[in-house]
């Protein structure tokens, strides 16, 4: 008699999300709206090239789980947070770019349930908060930090055991 | 000699956003929007009774954290998932509302820190998708639950230490 010993994990959001090449899908649906976006062009002289969103994409893989390239390779967070000095991004700059985000979340075919878009929407909060403060012209900017990792919350996976 | 023990508790959302008065602005807020929004009108016709915002209201206070008024007076879960039978809410309403009610939150005047709007904007993505699921004729609704209660999740408050 063979025993099977069911054990659910719980993944992480960048696998939930279908790794890599979800993120990848879902940073260039982001910036393909950014590019058409009245408000956010501004912030994105000259379009945004294939090198940014390469490297955005690696920021928010780490950031959901994933390979910690943007620490190893890019710079970390020292790196990311000094893209955003004196950009005085506006509330509503920051409030278009997220609800960009989750529109680029049903462009890229990411998951849809309730507890994956909930923690997604809330990193993509924070995030965009955490920029826009940083972006004011003389903030208190804090250079080294970990590069974040965001995980599920107050709402882990819905997943059925059996 | 007199030895202070500082203890740094974490607050409730509820208390964190500032209590009642708080989510009476915010509900009021909203449904002043959505009483003007073209997509979500149809949704709420005749538009929004007095009674259904004080109900919604204690709604969202229980699941922040507050006073169960809505478990202990209003008929709890049940009385609220039988609200939105056959609604029918299309992806694009769902989207409208998760939207206005983040706009809310700035006509309300509630706080606007990353950690706070995090969490905030999680559970209205989490609550609306399990509306618009609900709401399809057929869906298979699960009657009897608990109020859900949100909490910080990811990122507690940021409360200095002194």
């Amino acid at each position: 008699m063979i025993t099977v010993l069911h054990v659910t994990e719980t993944p992480t959001l960048f696998d939930w999300a279908g790794g890599s090449a979800a993120f990848e899908r879902l940073i260039n649906a982001f910036y393909d709206r950014v590019e058409g976006d009245e408000l956010l062009t501004p912030l994105f002289p000259g379009g945004v090239s294939d090198e940014h969103r390469t490297h955005v994409t690696a920021w928010w893989s780490e950031v959901f789980g994933g390979p910690a390239e943007y620490s190893s390779e890019l710079g970390g967070y020292h790196r990311m947070v000094n893209k955003h000095v004196d950009l005085g991004i506006t509330p509503e700059q920051r409030y278009r770019f997220a609800s960009l985000m989750s529109l680029a979340a049903d462009d890229a075919g990411l998951p849809d349930d309730p507890e994956f878009r909930a923690a997604f929407v809330g990193y993509v909060e924070w995030g965009t908060r955490i920029a826009l403060a940083n972006s004011q012209p003389g903030a208190d900017i804090v250079q080294q930090a970990p590069v974040p990792r965001w995980g599920w919350g107050v709402a882990p996976p819905y997943q059925p055991s059996n």
